[in-house]
């Protein structure tokens, strides 16, 4: 395919993702396929000659769209919103077009230079501490790393570098793993799986603080931890705290925990995967305080900030502290200006060596939506959470399971795990909607989530509706079989 | 911005890329700007109100391009090719509009199926052994890694769990941290900094394995390197084994290093990331043989094969040695055919949880260009790039440093490394072609790679004109430095 053709098809594709966008609230939000359901469709091997840009585009609509799960229909509720917007899809093509991998500033000045700048812009909005900003002399920054699952790592593995070196300057005898045996991390019951993992990874025990009626991890618990691991002769040395947690959105209280972190000298990390996104609004801004006493801070604008996946917002209040975990020079990376300290070099801020020029995303978007655009996009999420809460709150037989503070609402039928596990598997096999739940602690519950950026009113009270009705339809069936009556069919339903 | 606006500015940037990609030859394939150059172009924050399109796409070219290092230039020879494609931008466009997190099977059913046959695809194209293949009931598999970076971290944590495993079933009392501090991973002294760093994060020592004349790794100092370690009580368990390094695309040989692989029960993981491209020529499949005694292997479609990054193809053997090392299942992602064991969850193969639907790229690309046309690509390259080395010959004040197998050529000035480094600055600093250099051994020497998808023969004669014409310019200010006289309006040079 030549430039020629390419202006032809990228055209004709630009209108089938104009068409697919507008469409997709007319697509059901769920597939039917059966695992394995795509191989039979395909050749078993790749093609030996060339084949048509037509026979594609029509095996998209054929053998690919049936398959897909549409996170961009206003019925989907599930997980969490993954951002889509026109202007970063733009950006994207561009970044496509100069396709560089700038994993040190001379690999392409512009791409480190305008993720440093983009990362003071988002830090400004969220009116992060000076401390945390490049600024022209700073000795903090911000990095774009691909998920907060890379961040949690990178961060674990900074604070692990950092403790070693430290004690091992200090008893120079000890080995590394002698050290490794007896670290520490810490983060509540309710952190992201993702926090196991880094630990897992990482080498280090990872212990889960029990969280507050709130699901929140408080100072007594975390306290008690450190007290008594210290006493048993090992050696806290990170903690996470979660703004906004997958299960239920609720909020480490960071006014607690980070002095504690100060004062023990432990390196706070503070995930706000989700919910970073809302603190550019000042009535949520306050949901952030305490982000004074961590370490590092990383959110998700490729989550609710309309940044196209992937971008997810690092920052550290030294630099240093990544560089010097991660720093590895060989001749072929090396550049003249590298050791300016004018500089900065990516790759040593990260687990991968490429990247892509993915600050363009978020010029593009903070541009052309500016700060008051996107406030009113989290507004508008945050607004209709309310009302399906409401909803919610209106109809007896159901409860709300934990306080809605963003776009997330927890709920269920008051009863029995198993009858909320049933009505779960009505809602998503009528694919309506799509919806995932949690448990909090030993209640099965049902996650209502805002995600797509074309989430209307009507939409969320459709929603609501189809919930209700097929909550009738179960405890309506319940009753008849608590009444010993056949239903559908004569057949005894076991799955209640 | 809506779909209507969209639909005109996509179009608008389909020409703007067209145009870029057309026009890239014509643009100075390194940037002038200076560390710092961005920032005082831009304001201070983000703007409150939105701006245009028409006010972003000016700064891109006002602001942005001068800072660009055009890495798709026919005259860009540095590093190794990073992959662009029509077909596969075209591909991205679809992959941002959907925009589905195919974490799990079920949250894009489609996503994850489509990755699975692409990679038995690849992975037939490169006549891999079956074992690697998922098939319909395989034990192996692939995925696609955003870098060989992860990829290599992905099979030592693999590796590491494993043989800590193994270990502790034998003696339960052993903990991880006595294990870990006996571990030991091998890899070439020609390795990528990424393994070395690999090392580093899973907490694990990684030795230096001396290459042979020819920069391989070969049995007998592995051999020698394992029973060292072992008699002092450490235990070997992974190896990584390079085909086609970055600094001279040197060939560690796989059929000594597997055997002893196998022998010692040592993972074997085979990094060919810029490589493995090539073994889709049958001509050139010999380079892989041996990859029968690895337990995973890697190389990246996004430097070679034209599917744009990131795309970093891995296969394993046995799938459940990498979904044993990272499996994590909280409630809110699991789904109701989880475990039905006909599917995939991808997350647990990776270190992120969410991941693009990359395997679209790899669809078109495959498809549009055909296998043929992948071939024919990759013989393009290979045929400039003795067509390099061929005109180095002919000019005796050069020399070959490595052997020329793919795309690479490294050669430099006889005579010191001072030299080569005034030769590699006189190139870099004219700014018409550009280079980076590496270190083989004691010596400086210039690495050409051939790159650009656009790059023909009458760039790499106009690049060599260029490079003896510096040279020519070079040796000569060198003797006139000797005979004492003044260069250069009577300033004596001090770089020389």
């Amino acid at each position: 395919m030549n430039a020629h053709e390419f202006r032809r098809r990228g055209k004709e594709m630009v209108d089938y993702v104009a068409d697919y966008l507008e469409g997709v609230e007319g697509r059901q939000v769920y597939p039917d396929v059966e695992p394995g359901y795509l191989r039979p469709l395909l050749p078993t091997a790749a093609p030996q000659e060339p084949e048509t840009f037509e026979d594609i585009i029509k095996d998209v609509e054929k053998i690919i769209m049936p398959g897909v799960t549409h996170w961009h229909s206003p019925y989907f509720f599930a997980y969490f919103p993954t951002a889509s917007s026109y202007p970063a899809m733009l950006a994207d093509m561009l970044c496509g077009a100069i396709g560089c991998i700038g994993f040190s500033w001379a690999a392409s000045p512009a791409c480190t230079e305008l993720e440093t700048v983009m990362m003071d812009w988002l830090g400004k909005m969220l009116r992060l501490p000076a401390v945390f900003l490049a600024g022209e002399a700073g000795e903090g920054g911000g990095v774009i790393q691909g998920s907060a699952s890379e961040a949690t790592l990178v961060a674990l593995l900074a604070a692990r570098t950092k403790v070693t070196r430290c004690l091992q300057a200090a008893s120079p005898g000890l080995t590394q793993a002698t050290i490794m045996e007896k670290l520490v991390a810490y983060a509540s019951d309710q952190a992201h799986s993702s926090v196991e993992r880094a630990g897992l990874i990482g080498g280090v025990k990872l212990k889960a603080i029990p969280s507050d009626g709130k699901f929140a991890m408080r100072a007594s618990a975390l306290q008690e931890a450190l007290e008594r691991d210290k006493a048993e002769g090992l050696i806290p040395f990170f903690v996470v705290a979660t703004l906004g947690t997958t299960s239920c959105c609720s909020f480490d209280n960071l006014l607690e925990v980070g002095p504690i972190c100060r004062e023990e000298d432990v390196w706070l990390h503070v995930d706000a995967a989700y919910a970073g996104s809302a603190f550019i609004c000042p009535e949520f801004r306050h949901l952030l305080n305490g982000v004074e006493y961590a370490d590092s801070f990383n959110f998700n604008p490729h989550k609710w900030l309309l940044v196209n996946f992937d971008c997810s917002a690092m920052w550290v209040k030294k630099r240093t502290d990544l560089t010097g975990a991660f720093k590895l020079d060989p001749v072929y990376l090396k550049h003249s200006h590298q050791d300016s300290g004018l500089i900065t070099d990516y790759r040593h801020w990260q687990l991968p060596l490429g990247r892509r020029f993915r600050s363009l995303k978020m010029w593009f978007v903070f541009r052309m939506y500016g700060v008051k655009g996107l406030q009113a996009y989290i507004r508008k999420h945050v607004q209709l959470s309310h009302e399906f809460e409401a909803l919610v709150h209106q109809d007896p037989r159901f409860e709300i399971c934990a306080e809605v503070t963003l776009g997330l609402v927890c709920f269920r039928l008051k009863g029995s795990n198993k009858l909320n596990e049933a009505l779960l598997e009505r809602i998503n096999s009528a694919k309506k909607i799509h919806l995932v739940p949690c448990h909090l602690r030993d209640q099965f519950v049902l996650r209502f989530a805002i995600c797509s950026r074309t989430v209307e009113s009507a939409h969320v009270q459709l929603a609501w509706e189809h919930i209700r009705g097929l909550a009738t339809d179960l405890l309506g069936a319940q009753k008849e079989e608590k009444a010993g009556k056949p239903c559908w069919g004569g057949q005894i339903s076991s799955t209640i």
